[in-house]
């Protein structure tokens, strides 16, 4: 892999270590993570982020969890250890209850140990730090084939623009709708990217332009307002974003600020792409339309930083997300093919036992 | 009027007063300029800002320094108070040499004084006062008239975008893009007005947020790239917005953002309105091709306030304004009249002497 894309989460010589992303892009502070407690924290305060990250973080978290246990001066049984990592695994969910990935991950953890044969739990241990090093290499493998199935869509000279971030720093090693860009540029592709600051929260500037630019990649920062002036000055041959949950239909809701990005890329002719994992393909969700956006506190939209910038008591809206229509979205990019519009059916077929 | 509008540039009982736009929305204040010094450094320093606002400011600067001169133990002659007063022109319009208002409005008020019969300079005096005057009135007159010429479009219970500032703390008394909507208000009509922030310099939300809440009209506020959501809810029913200078083909450049929005617009089919004075077309710039877009400092972008958002040396894209052709607005509304759309042969035989 490309060495100066930066790792959100890593885990080497037993060491696992987080970004600080709460910090970016002021300052680069990598922290070691020693305690279920601290891993929790980490998980709440955001320095880790992005639902596949969190999966993984709170796996090693677990791990790390187990490893301490046995560290005890006194001996556990294996009872006592399964019941005292259930325990870690419910404290660590706590951390961010809504998040999927973590849960799902947490469970795999557990079910592994639960499930094994093997008693010994010095040997459990060792099997946990296995299924947490086996699920980040899955997420990394998954990012790799998205990148790779996203690859044939980018030309050499392109310019390419993101919304939000969906890069390494929310998954693992390559991200999702960066993971075609940071292909291309190991392949030593020209490439020229834009990023959408992405307000109210700013992911664009503090987090992918940063990580673009930490893997070498040509990016340049907009604000959001800039994407239709930079479209019409012929600079853009294409849109990447990522997903937080495709509908049945296609539909797909993302970021605040994603339909619009997609609607100028209509009116422009410039192909929209979603890259995002398979899973995120929601089968029960029949449409957009069914799909709540949660709306958040207005603080974000008065304030940056700590600084009011509208007047005190404004009224404000501040839906987190939106939905696209997927008739606007030229295709999905995903681990398991790149599926071009219309591609609900083929989505829905794929999903079927063969 | 609406006594809650508020006025960035006042003069009553002798006193001119400005509203220092800097501070909006966390601090209002009032400083009564007294010295052409002063007056040049609060239009440097951008208290005053907005084309209109700027030339009305000038003007009575250059009484208010007349006066001075006058109020001086040493007594002048015609000869030399006309030359004074043409130095202390040139000097105001060296605060905004771009501003082509300021040099218009300090022209007129010069010639108001060099080309009278009159020789006594207290009379001039009285006579530049009554000139800075008629010049306020006839600006807060053409935003009457644009608001008058806009009314028509809006109907009860309306939703209606706004881009950046083109209101009372631009222009005179009710500004131009929300001279319409103050005049709805003023009648009691019920409207929704929703505001973009309007990123970088955030005039969206600290000025027309501010000046439309003050007015006692009901106003949310959104960061730009929540525009096409909100569209896409069904709340917007129209959008209206300033503009910066209008091509002869009808072509409108205006802030950075327009152009999206515009085209957002079209694709909701929501009507989209740029509301200017007739003077803002200029017919010797046949397109918009022709309209050179002013790119400003990284600053803007990378930062908020003091603060760093985004990675050092980031490359950044800063284009202050965009352009939207012609045929994405419905209409434009001018003090002249509102010329709907293909309006650009109605405009030409508008400028024509009949």
């Amino acid at each position: 892999m490309n060495r100066n894309i930066p790792r959100s989460v890593s885990y080497e010589n037993g060491r696992l270590i987080f970004l600080d992303q709460t910090q970016l892009p002021n300052e680069i502070v990598f922290e070691e993570q020693t305690t279920v407690e601290q891993v929790w924290h980490s998980i709440k305060m955001l320095k880790v982020r992005g639902a596949p990250a969190i999966g993984v973080a709170g796996a090693y978290g677990l791990f790390v969890g187990a490893r301490n246990i046995l560290n005890r001066k006194t001996k556990i049984t294996h009872e006592n250890f399964i019941l005292e990592l259930t325990k870690l695994a419910d404290y660590l969910d706590s951390s961010r209850p809504t998040a999927v990935n973590l849960k799902w991950a947490l469970k795999r953890m557990l079910d592994a140990a639960i499930k094994s044969t093997e008693k010994n739990v010095s040997t459990l241990c060792s099997l946990l730090e296995k299924e947490a090093i086996l699920i980040h290499e899955e997420d990394k493998k998954l990012c790799r084939n998205i990148g790779e199935n996203g690859l044939s869509l980018i030309k050499s000279g392109m310019g390419i623009l993101t919304h939000c971030n969906a890069g390494a720093l929310a998954v693992s090693e390559l991200g999702t709708a960066l993971a075609p860009i940071y292909l291309a540029h190991e392949q030593g592709i020209k490439l020229q990217v834009y990023s959408d600051e992405t307000r109210p929260l700013l992911q664009g500037s503090r987090l992918t332009s940063w990580e673009l630019m930490q893997a070498g990649v040509d990016v340049t920062l907009i604000t959001d307002n800039m994407a239709a002036h930079i479209m019409s000055q012929g600079l853009i041959d294409m849109a990447i974003v990522g997903a937080d949950r495709v509908a049945a239909n296609g539909d797909v809701a993302n970021k605040i600020g994603t339909l619009g990005v997609a609607i100028l890329a209509k009116y422009f002719n410039i192909p929209f792409y979603v890259a995002c994992p398979f899973s995120t393909i929601d089968l029960t969700t029949p449409t957009g339309k069914e799909i709540k956006i949660e709306e958040r506190g207005p603080e974000e939209v008065c304030h940056f930083g700590n600084r009011r910038t509208a007047p005190e008591k404004m009224k404000v809206r501040n839906p987190a997300f939106d939905v696209t229509p997927h008739h606007l979205v030229s295709g999905l990019i995903t681990e398991k093919g790149l599926f071009l519009y219309p591609y609900a059916e083929k989505i829905q077929r794929e999903y079927r036992p063969t």
